[in-house]
């Protein structure tokens, strides 16, 4: 049987998708498959016992599918949480169709049966792995879909750090911080800094400065093989943000290394799904012209 | 006599201005000058009972030029806290010349003796009125030269405001925040937003969007008798940053209410300075072609 | 009686107005105004005989108040042609309404009925004269609305010149071209390439680089007193468009000089129109959100 | 042996670079090459007798290594036309070293000996074949090394086309037209239009939209196995640029099909050559701080 067990992640803490949860769950059981609901989801269910619930581990296990259900943050956090476990993701948005999460919650069920049925497309989308390594000791370690953001701290003020790609220095930067982007991050917050929209099937990872005050600094496209390094200046202090989800706080003289994760986010979309341009047109507005 | 009471400022407990203070002092004394030292400056320079030491207050009152010695920073400041006072101002640069220092170090003598002679050109800058209202109530008021920057706090996550100008509505954003800047400000924090460039004689003040989350928003540039409010949404919240240098944190429901200071900031430059598109082309590195 | 004598001028060559600029006469008329139909409009409706057809001269002189029915760029064509006049130009759009013509045809009968009878808000735009210089004589002369525009000719290669403000050297750019836009011109071509939105009544000429070779690059706001010369290199051919509705072919050396008109565009709205920020939030699509 | 036959090309019409040809020429026969000369390039030497002199055809055919004496643009038109024959080029510049000819002409005899003694860097550079299809029929093609644009033609007015990629309909812009460049183009027009850097290395296409109207367009970047339609909007007219260097006129209703060439070029650079970054560093100005 395909996907003969499949998880159910809702969105964190959230009452408004308990409904759709069980929905979900009491139709998968019905069609003969196995049901396991993250623990933090099961809980906002109340009458728990109907139901397995499982940690990330065990979803990461045992799941052959895992659907998510929330909205774009949601999926990131999952994506973040089994990034070692190699279950494919879906993604049902409770709101308006996100870019990862591209199933409308009202057509959830009809989509889900066509997927379960066979009838789907799987897509690969590049994670990268981030560290932080002060005096020669890692400290922290990360796995994102969307992007490690060096972002000014506490004090507000502009941060200065190197920046070297395959150990070789490129140029000290001045600004409000860097933004690191897999494709799949190109259309988040990297966008908003005037970043280039990559097509996630581009093996690339993008370097986005944050207001950076040298004029002629501009966002570069690098290979997906190329290892960044960020070394924040004496003085200065600042903060990494892993997805916008978690963040670490850095001291000068830390370095940021991030390269390619060795793992791939595996995401399922329904027939005619993950129409890329079709999202970019709806969610940026692009057919929309300036004049009439 | 013209300039009969002049005031030194040197940048904040920095002890490498001292030997230009002191040196400054004498010679102006030379000349038959008053000269006040301000407090804090007197305080690094040692064997403070030689000199007459002033506060801001006192500096207002009763000098007739104030001279700025450190960087544009230490210019901000001073003109902040000398609003009230309509004191003409002088910046030395230690450094390399700044936007608004446009006096060298090494040329300090030379010029500020011209300027004492009768010899100088007065340019009148633009200020804003920052205030905070929280619940009907005004908590927070300062007067920037630079600009006012609302700001994501603590979170690092964007912000969700309304912006209304003259009190129409223009549109709600959400973004990182949002610059309010006067001409003078356009060349600082603004530009690195991708804000324009305001030469200083137009009496307009502009709205830089800190990386929007909209692909159409732009900034756009007021005439200066706007009243510009920026509100912020329920459970966001933020901070209000005043030329960098202090800044009051934002509740949700907070509105910074922005207008042209009813001062201005009188701004002395010795013969031949102030030359505004030299100094845009050296410091903006203008006539630096991409190739050769 | 307000607008005794009342001018139409439809959009060029187009029978679309033909009914529009009739059923207006005929209005007009019944309420005891004198009607003058533009020469070429008149052509294109028929039984000329009937109506008093003027050339835009006669226009000029006579007429009160002129109605433009057509689209942003017939009235801008109007305004060039009557900017000696000082009539007054009403604007009413037979598509979508535009930035100039905010009248909407399905409700011009009304609107014009608010004007005609003193309900309106009249607004003063800046136009800018342009002139073209070869070898110390003056061969073309035109004043715009918008924008003049230094474009590269026939070649389609980059062009280089030079900048200078009131005399003084600004830089050399190598680069498509330069557009020299009214805070009314802003938001047209200028937007298009990343220039300032500049409130009308902010009294400013923004100087706009065309894909500038130079990474540096940046708009310029300037105060509106401000004379512009652009000066063509050797070897480069260039075009000079004026409201993009003339343009006239340039040679090496050939300087194009841009300075405020001494006169101003009149422009009339019924009560409630030009709102301004109402028509750049509908018209650039601003409330438009990137994501849910 | 090494590299037995090696051709020379001379930039076009130029007698600037025939000392350097003769000279090199001389020196390559001194080591025992079989030394071809360009035709145009022989006939700018005089004494054409004394050279073996070839059609382009003829050095595709029979030369082991293409030395390149100009600049970029010498060297782009030697890619368009050797794109067939896989022949190696190396660049040598006459100026300030460009993106593609990186040996300095100070530096030509020692770097050019270094690498005929096998000493040198092989990159691979993508180039696109782009097609122009009018009622059916193919009417022109071209290989380009940097980038194909969509212009607009004489008029100097905006155009309109239909962007579609893959058969996949994208959307219709409205703008002064569209840059396809390959990652190698990335850094020159492009540029200028504030399109992506993007690495040699990442096997990718970017559209970048010229002064397109709506505010909400971006360039895109694509993986280079994407085929690109551009298709003219009836009543258009515009220009197709192939390397800035031939140009095709376009009628309404005619498709620009681009997609990856079959064919790539083979820079050769001497040992530490093609150090991406440290180019893009002196080349675009990037260690350049905007304030001190």
């Amino acid at each position: 049987m395909r996907f003969a067990c499949v998880a159910l992640i809702g969105k964190y803490q959230s009452t408004e998708v308990a409904d759709s949860v069980r929905n979900t769950a009491a139709a998968l059981r019905a069609r003969g498959h196995e049901v396991l609901i993250e623990q933090g989801t099961a809980s906002a269910l109340g009458r728990v016992e109907e139901w397995t619930s499982a940690t990330y581990d065990e979803i990461g296990q045992r799941a052959d599918l895992a659907l998510v259900i929330g909205g774009d943050g949601t999926l990131l956090g999952c994506a973040r949480r089994l990034v070692e476990y190699d279950v494919p993701l879906v993604g049902v948005n409770q709101g308006r169709v996100g870019f990862l999460t591209d199933i409308a919650c009202t057509q959830a069920a009809e989509r889900l049966t066509e997927i379960l049925d066979g009838h789907f497309m799987e897509e690969r989308r590049t994670m990268l792995l981030g560290e932080i390594w002060r005096g020669g000791e890692k400290v922290f370690v990360s796995t994102v879909l969307n992007d490690i953001v060096l972002g000014k701290g506490e004090t507000g003020r502009m941060i200065e750090f190197d920046v070297s790609i395959d150990e070789d220095f490129v140029y000290t930067q001045r600004s409000d911080g860097m933004i690191v982007a897999t494709p799949t991050g190109s259309t988040a917050y990297a966008l908003a800094a005037n970043g280039p929209i990559l097509h996630p099937a581009v093996p690339a990872i993008a370097l986005v400065p944050l207001c950076p005050e040298a004029l002629s600094a501009r966002p570069v496209t690098l290979p997906d093989s190329c290892e960044i390094r960020l070394t924040l200046h004496a003085t200065h202090e600042a903060r990494a943000h892993f997805d916008g989800q978690t963040h670490f706080e850095l001291r000068a003289g830390d370095t940021v290394f991030v390269r390619r994760s060795p793992h791939v986010l595996r995401l399922v979309h329904p027939p005619g799904g993950g129409r890329y341009f079709a999202m970019l047109r709806e969610k940026l507005h692009w057919s929309a012209p300036a004049r009439p």
